[in-house]
């Protein structure tokens, strides 16, 4: 048996002490909260699968990167790489149990063998909702205005960038491109990270001259909404199903509106999302303070989610996204706009140890009205009370009771303030509901 | 690339269901609070540590149920088992940054390769808190009377059954049979799985014909708290500091106890744990409804819980324990006692899909007002409202709420009452606030 084992995490993967882990926590909760109030429901699956589920469609990148081994049964297995295949796998399990449209939400870890040098962990939350088994436009809507929703419940105003990847399909038939047009989505998706110029090269290369030219007039469309859609209508050859949709979608937007509230909202025609499973109506969202650090919630329509694990013929398509936990954990902390968190702030001081299970009765009466409360236990002793308020100033508290139990009258000592006041309970409860 | 893969889970492994996810979530929403009311932080640490961290103690037993692989960088990785052996390593690595006692709750999930015939997941949720750092009584007494508070918010009745290690291990010493004194713990710990007559012969192979009577003696003491005490006290030589330290935790519970409230702790000399790291108090929690299913919350006082992963010499003690998730909700379930949840229960119906936008305008208001509603999507229009009230009963919903958007009259459907109400937006907050 070893005597000294060196306590390290593994590279990429990270603890969270209380701080760090309360803030993060709240963050969940809150994006959960959201959630629910459009009736949302959670669901969970495991965080292991049989490697050929998780690996079903992805290319060798994923490969590379999943945490793949032998359990103890020699059955191939893997870690989950996000929450989106195991949804889809979910999906053509449990088919016969689910309500159609079904609008689920899902938090939870995954795992990537990322380049931690990237500033990427190994170990990350992924925080997804989706609608399945709609093709409405209302859906489509309902995650964009889902995705608003979201962020001001969390207090930060964003641009979500809207586009419609079937229309710009519709171009690249008008221009006669339409041969090359994974390529072209995945070029034109790098725009924001590599720059007009070196994507109009690379367009160059890949269509011509002119062509290249027409892509970049159909991607740089700017404008109101409404202007926007009118010019990459016309250069996608008119009026379509696609244009039309986008159309219903800026309606319901204003519909929702108040004042100044459709801002957010953004038709631009670069957003692609790289991945190629997404058919219709793809989304980005930026912080309106800290756009650079890039989308914090992507996503958008897809077709067919289970049909890799599903004998039945008839698809089941779908709109999602997924919140970028991490990114929007950091920039909440650069913007000094992390949630509100309602911590503990208070604790009954240990006097006298023998008294101890009446200080509990005294905290369980403020925990009954909702006040969390600590009971201190070491160290004890009146003449350790110097050393008790330190640990509660430590500890982030604004108040340390000293009370023998018994009595009425009770000190409770303002830390800020260094100063004690005189109380009873009720004028206990009274102070601690109105500062905490 | 794959044409269809058969969606199936891992053995032991588990998909949660929307019904099954939310009531498990709110169990531990409920547990959580309890914890934060007492003022416990949480953290959050690695699902995957170093094989040789997470083995550093362990028998044979763990080895081979434990989900053990090489990562792509060749290292020798696992996945936690339990929590209490990331937080041993947690707190070495951190102690510099952490604020004692530190009082921490980690609910997660952990992974061992059971035989799951015995009704056991390979998956499951662990659910602990502890306080270390302390030596003090009043620990672990706040680590019982948190128990307490965590069942009683969750609305049932228990038995929690207290022992003390060092006192049995001092009776063992005053009849001589010290040196056997793990083998006589593992015995008795058996005693309410195999029944007094096989411990009696187990305890006579091991000790001889006397000694096991006394050790029987010793473990059946029966009577209140008080007199339970008295005889083992008795039993094992007289007063100590161990019988003295279960009198002060005797005392505190009555300090905290509200009449009848005292009921649920029984002093109980046959509960020891079997696993040898505890040392001092030790505990089990029966339902009172449903003892037979065994403890759902057990733990107690350990010495050094970090030493394993420490170059330093002083030890950090503590007192903790952990709810097991998966037993106290199926106990829960069958009790008809699953905590009260929250749902959404109102929908908005689609009447005309081109008004989608003042649907979710009206279900804003709603949910402004802390109202969870919904708006139905498919199918839509006015000869499917039948088909969305079907589709609202299948979801388990209460209303589904008629307008048009704009009109301050609106439907509500009462799904079971079968009847429709007019009314207006108030009304609806109103006769929604009353009923969910």
């Amino acid at each position: 048996m070893a005597n000294y084992i060196e306590p390290k995490v593994l590279k990429g993967f990270r603890d969270f002490l209380p701080d760090a882990e309360i803030v993060r926590r709240s963050l969940i909760e809150n994006i959960e909260n959201s959630c629910r109030s459009f009736g949302f429901v959670p669901i969970d699956t495991p965080v292991m699968e049989y490697a050929e589920i998780l690996l079903g469609k992805s290319g060798g990148e994923t490969e590379k990167q999943i945490f793949r081994f032998k359990d103890n049964g020699e059955r191939d297995v893997a870690l989950r790489f996000d929450l989106t295949v195991p949804f889809a796998r979910f999906v053509a399990l449990h088919r016969a149990d689910i309500v159609f449209p079904f609008k689920r939400y899902h938090i939870g870890k995954a795992w990537r063998g990322e380049n931690t040098q990237r500033g990427r962990y190994r170990e990350f939350i992924q925080c997804d909702f989706d609608i399945i088994g709609s093709d409405s436009v209302s859906s489509d809507f309902e995650i964009i205005l889902l995705i608003r929703t979201v962020f001001k419940n969390l207090g930060v105003d964003v641009n979500i960038n809207v586009n419609h990847r079937g229309l710009f399909n519709r171009f690249l038939t008008h221009i006669g491109q339409s041969e090359k047009s994974v390529e072209i989505l995945r070029t034109v998706d790098k725009l924001s990270k590599v720059g007009e110029n070196k994507t109009r090269e690379s367009l160059t290369e890949l269509t011509g001259d002119t062509n290249a030219q027409k892509i970049l007039e159909f991607i740089g469309a700017k404008g109101n909404f409404t202007e926007v859609l009118d010019r990459i209508t016309e250069l996608s050859g008119g009026p379509s199903a696609e244009s039309q949709r986008l159309s219903s979608l800026h309606e319901y937007m204003r519909d929702t509106c108040e004042d100044t509230e459709c801002e957010p909202f953004v038709l631009n025609p670069s957003i692609t999302r790289g991945l190629d499973y997404y058919t219709g109506v793809v989304f980005e969202t930026f912080l309106k303070e800290m756009p650079d650090i890039g989308s914090v919630c992507s996503g958008g329509r897809y077709d067919n989610l289970a049909g890799l694990y599903s004998k039945e013929k008839d698809s089941i398509s779908g709109v999602g996204t997924s919140v970028g936990l991490d990114r929007l954990l950091a920039a909440l902390e650069s913007l000094n706009k992390l949630p509100h968190v309602n911590r503990c702030k208070t604790a009954v001081a240990c006097v006298d140890g023998e008294k101890s299970g009446q200080y509990q009765a005294f905290a369980q009466k403020l925990r009954k009205e909702g006040i969390s409360c600590e009971v201190f236990t070491d160290p004890c002793g009146e003449k350790n009370l110097v050393k008790q308020f330190v640990l509660a100033e430590k500890k982030g508290f604004s108040y340390v009771i000293i009370t023998d139990g018994d009595s009425s009258v009770i000190t409770l000592r303002d830390l800020a303030a260094r100063k004690n006041i005189d109380t009873n309970i009720s004028g206990i409860i009274e102070k601690l509901r109105e500062n905490i």
